[in-house]
């Protein structure tokens, strides 16, 4: 999984039949010193994560599996929300 | 999934034969700033998205996901198209 | 899927077993401008693509399902040849 | 798989359902000289890595098979730990 | 599939149940110069390649496919040694 920010929601009217009552939101990827790096990504959330919140999201087939049915071409999910970075110095 | 352009249409006579009768869109990836960044996606389209929208896509396995039938070697899909992004300040 | 150019022919003899009998060519990516762009991907051929052909490969596992058996640790194809990009003007 | 070192932990409470117990370090890959390099990595542990441990994690669909339930979004594992590179002098 | 050249071997104790007794070797990725490009791979090797030999690799989930049980959280493995590449003049 990565780091990211939500950053947005992302309103859709025209889309494939199984992306229906899924909520999508724009989710800008974080470097290390969590600050914005790359190009941004639209995302299921199903965990209600915020504008502003820093979470952790996936990228690959298996973020249809935050559904009941995995059935579905989705390629990133939020799939938790970061309390907190416990990192330590290097050496 | 990621945000992108449609910008052509891919014409192609010799491809395998799970590719027939599919519509096959040129899509150029947008960074944060919906300025165009990174190669061209040819990606199967099946929401009739035109040349100009602004459209997410998405690129693993699942994309094949979009046809009823799933056995095939398709790694990109148009899976909607955007009407809005409501992007909020970032602090 | 993405587009290339294919530029080459890679000759094997020790590979894995599945691998046996597959013509496997050598593809150079391009970007928007069908300029080179990138490392070189070793690519599923069972279209008779030549050398010098603007062609489009995807990168997945599901490269295999160009082959009857999809049981083989292939992640490149060759899926079709490019006769036309029609490219519209972008705004 | 790639070269990686644990440099945290992930505290999160809000998550999927099925990433309940899982213990999730924070990881930052490597390059050729073990330099540090690209965007840090949040990753399943299974093997009790530690903080400063040299690592490799496989980042793909299959990083849920770790666990003995593979059904969960989850893209990113620590797989070994490492004891030893021994590299010979390219030529 | 990509090229890479072989340029060591990873020695690990402490690893995932699925990798007892695999041969994992580091790989660097090269480009169209067969230059080396990008960060190592550490993959699995089941052809018997050795230290300086010229190869070709695949990262993605079927790479577990090289050994006869798929269930293992493997994304690298080398599939091929290159004989030769018969590379044609670009146009």
């Amino acid at each position: 999984m990565k780091l990211g920010k939500v950053t947005g929601r992302v309103v859709s009217t025209v889309k494939v039949d199984s992306f229906e009552g899924i909520k999508l939101m724009l989710v800008q990827p974080l470097d290390e010193k969590l600050v914005p790096h790359g190009d941004p990504i639209v995302a299921f959330d199903t965990i209600q994560a915020g504008v502003g919140d820093l979470i952790y999201y996936e990228t690959s087939k298996e973020a249809g599996r935050v559904l009941e049915t995995t059935m579905n071409p989705c390629d990133a999910a939020i799939v938790g929300i970061v309390d907190n970075l416990e990192v330590e110095d290097e050496k």
